[in-house]
């Protein structure tokens, strides 16, 4: 049984003692053993590739920034990389593809794979983290959303404006179904992977589900989260969907437990448009843990003045950034785990 | 007087036959007789500084798409770079500046110009422009709002997250406070000489809006948008917030005449947040008009059903692409020109 359980608790919606805490992005970026760890691998996929080294950073913000959970240290992109659509990270400019996905052709280049002959890595390093937490605190896998995976590969890398990945949308929308609809199956096959390898929570993360106009994200986007979300029954799921304020309602109606909001969305209008069935992750600027300690502690305390009743996970409204002074991630943690749940 | 009066009359919530249509970043980008006078000049700021070029793309539009509205074509940085902080355009990777926007001594190096001294050139394309449009449409003038010049400032180039310039606003609230003053002032400044100059409505761009928390734009965003709002009385204004969808009701108490709202934001849910006393300017996903003429048409017609009454302006959410098909464009306009108002 798991030590600390207050994550799981809160998902649950039971009560706990203070509210849970951990950061998108904990592992890797801010810490320095992180990048001690990262400094022996040339390539970054050969990184995440290799189990102990991913389990060993996977485990480093439990020990050191004593967060209320762990998640496994991997990329969204291992699963088209997997399916064909091969990546490779360059230096200050982010993943680029090695072909695009944008015809008939690139949708028989996509395929299906056997995630225990691909990504059995992932299931390896979530193994050895299980190991090393030793039921301290639970481990959470994460997958990214197939509306996400498929605008990178139809982008090729990164984007200002996805706009593509949306052209394609707009002039090719069945290939486009077809497409997401091979990265869902991917997708699900991917999780209860993660699953039967040990971990206890799965979070989407939808990062560019913001691109999207209203319309465009309920038909490509949130019928694959509704698909993945029905079939993952093991452990309850979190969905992040970066931007898509005119989704929460939608997003509500999903079989997910949780539901992380980013710091655009207010978090008081945000729980009366989500209803009190779900518990909301989130939502500091990750730009509020610049300031001095006191200034930390100030806008920390404001976003937990907005929490109502348990049902909520503290986080950032975006993954930490690399600039952050580990301190202050700190900081942010203790007034989290002082402030008393009314 | 000018002949096609739609978009004043739209503006003023006045009865017009059918809904105005014109179309950001038209000016520029698309058209291959912009891109032969844009040959002309080996920089771009070079270009925009230039009263005929400028006047001669602006009208483009106006002759090629027969559009209602036409908008003078320069540059929301000129702005910061009157005022000391200099940039270079750089291919492909935008704006890059000079310095960066940081401490005291970079508020001292903001200087409140004379505009007639240093921008002057903007007036003169803005009475070419007059000159060349005859009175058959409206000229826009426009600038960027405090907000988003600040932000470009202190990031020193444009970001995907534009952290640099937000950490200011959380560690160096009261310096950052001191350089919008000055920016604002600039600003109006700016807006008043281009009413001077023959300018029919004008139009201010929070291009960053959207990166700001809800709080944060209120403090930093907002408050700026009033006071240009407030001193702007000569002619009829346009405020467009670009991702501020949890600023709509605040922006809609600005003394302005006109919302622009992006793709994101569903036009029914903005009217009824917004109100009836505002007219509504946009909001196509610009990667609408990717598609064939007869899904361009669709998509065109989808926005115009959710039109209410009088007060809305055809437009896109966003500027146009610059790989979008001119043709395509067209099929949007006339699709606009084609529909009755019920």
């Amino acid at each position: 049984m798991i030590k600390n359980d207050r994550l799981l608790k809160a998902i649950r919606g039971e009560q706990t003692d203070r509210y849970p805490v951990w950061l998108m992005r904990q592992a890797g970026r801010i810490l320095k053993e992180y990048r001690q760890v990262r400094a022996q691998f040339k390539d970054f996929k050969q990184f995440i590739a290799t189990p102990e080294a991913a389990a060993e950073v996977t485990i480093q913000p439990v020990d050191i920034l004593d967060v209320d959970a762990a998640i496994i240290f991997s990329d969204i992109l291992v699963v088209p990389d997997a399916m064909g659509f091969s990546y490779a990270m360059e230096e200050n400019k982010g993943p680029v593809f090695e072909k695009k996905f944008e015809n008939e052709e690139s949708l028989n280049e996509l395929n299906i794979p056997d995630v225990y002959d691909n990504l059995n890595y992932v299931a390896e390093a979530i193994k050895l983290a299980k190991q090393g937490l030793n039921n301290r605190v639970p481990l959470i896998g994460f997958a990214g959303a197939p509306f996400t995976l498929f605008s990178y590969i139809a982008e090729g890398q990164g984007s200002k404006t996805f706009s593509k990945a949306r052209k394609l949308l707009y002039t090719q929308p069945v290939l486009c179904h077809k497409a997401l609809d091979k990265i869902t199956q991917t997708t699900i096959a991917y999780l209860k992977m993660q699953v039967k390898a040990g971990v206890d929570v799965v979070q989407l993360f939808d990062s560019w589900a913001g691109f999207a106009s209203p319309e465009q994200y309920s038909e490509f986007g949130v019928q694959y989260l509704k698909k993945i979300c029905d079939a993952i029954t093991e452990v309850p799921v979190t969905v992040f969907a970066k931007g898509a304020f005119f989704a929460r309602k939608e997003i509500a109606q999903l079989n997910c437990n949780t539901i992380g909001i980013d710091w655009n969305m207010d978090m008081q209008e945000s729980r009366s448009i989500i209803g009190n069935n779900k518990t909301i992750q989130g939502n500091l600027d990750p730009c509020a843990l610049y300031g001095n300690f006191d200034q930390v502690k100030a806008q920390s305390l404001k976003m937990l003045r907005k929490f109502e009743g348990y049902r909520h996970i503290a986080n950032l409204g975006h993954g930490v950034y690399p600039d952050t002074n580990p301190e202050n991630v700190k900081c942010f943690i203790n007034t989290i785990k002082e402030y008393e749940i009314k």
